[in-house]
């Protein structure tokens, strides 16, 4: 019996008595960090794989506060925002992961997966390795190692979620400096979608969302002209969060 | 002991060997007619409140299988549009509509609901009133009845994902006539957001998104001047539905 199995065997009746059966939960945590976004990966004791961070949900709490506490003891960070996405519910999900764990045990039921997404300051975050796991790490996109069970799929239609919800709300706070300037949001903007973006259009399209405010700073050295400094408006931009952005309907 | 807790008793033993425990399935189906957008509502046998169509998921069926066929039994409608939106997993959640059925019952565990939206096209739907069921209708969002457990805060929640999407997807297609104006189809964007719409402005938006064809007739009759009719560009439109409008980022 590997590690893992051994593990599953052990908590088997804690799983059974104190949490929801068939129900899991993964996190898809994004950080920004020099140009490049990260997420938070964790490799569970016995697996080949790499996995997003999860965890199942309790019979005392709302799904919700389960997964606030999954992310709380994966990143010793409180008050994340977190944004549930999708539920994965194919056959044979957990297939690659169980493979040495014995039949009749509670984790080898199909389980629906409930996924979250979450944008998280990278400074904030110490990736806590657990008892389940020998690892925990920022991993960037752009350089994934292969995921175990359905996760590639997760973290796929977490990134889409990400860029679709770009579309009716903003993003930034938690993931750059408190100062930056209209190039580092661009190329926060232009790495999360993918692609390179107008410079004049990008800058007309924020200023008309109102969510910025422009300093009497500029960013001093560098070979270039010194650009403007800007932070966000957090009453209009948490506004925004919450009603959507100016120019969507 | 009432109709429902009966029937629930009748058919505990295959709820238990057919399908995932804990797992419900409930679909907010939006239909357009006469200028108003309606959902489709079930009456269960012994509820008085009304409730939004839905079911459980067999351990043979992917989650999105087990939805489709749910809302084709209650349809007859097939390869409709669905959406799943949002998992909803708060505690007590049945609590109002399973009063009086036995405790030991499979369906009085806790429960976690998987939100879908559908669009359909209202003239292809019969609702079908089930086994389950008294009743099964169309009604106004404008005027809903109150609703049983958590429904109402699902469909609120469904209608404020399909307001979001509206800025990156195209609506339309199942809920217009196939050729319409641009009025009947701001009518229906309007409809949908709650509020009123400037119509130059949703002019040049519909026209910059590329998904309409202008057809050399016009609407006849009526007091003002004949408008010109329209039909969704079915090979733009369905790219805009896959990759996202023009306008999105």
């Amino acid at each position: 019996m590997n590690k893992l199995a051994e593990l599953l065997k052990q908590r088997d009746k804690l799983y059974r008595d104190e949490y929801l059966a068939g129900i899991s939960i993964d996190c898809v945590v994004f950080g920004y960090h020099e140009k490049s976004l990260k997420i938070l990966l964790a490799k569970i004791k016995s697996a080949t794989k790499w996995g997003l961070p999860g965890g199942f949900v309790r019979n005392d709490l709302p799904i919700q506060q389960a997964a606030s506490q999954i992310l709380e003891e994966r990143t010793g960070a409180k008050n994340i925002y977190l944004h549930q996405f999708k539920a994965f519910g194919d056959l044979n999900r957990s297939d690659d992961l169980y493979v040495d764990v014995a039949e009749d045990l509670w984790v080898k039921k199909r389980f629906v997966s409930l996924g979250y997404y979450s944008l998280v300051n990278y400074k904030d975050v110490n990736p806590v390795v657990d008892e389940m796991s020998d690892k925990c790490e920022w991993k960037d996109i752009d350089d994934l190692p292969p995921l175990m069970m359905d996760h590639e799929q997760i973290f796929e239609e977490a990134l889409l979620q990400l860029r679709r919800d770009l579309n009716y709300k903003p993003v930034g706070v938690n993931l750059l400096p408190e100062k930056f300037t209209m190039s580092e949001l661009q190329k926060l903007y232009e790495i999360i979608l993918g692609k390179e973006l107008n410079r004049g259009n990008f800058y007309r399209k924020m200023t008309r969302y109102g969510i910025l405010n422009k300093l009497d700073e500029i960013r001093k050295g560098g070979a270039h002209k010194s650009p403007n400094l800007y932070t966000f408006n957090l009453e209009t931009y948490n506004k925004a969060l919450e009603n959507g952005l100016q120019e969507s309907w």
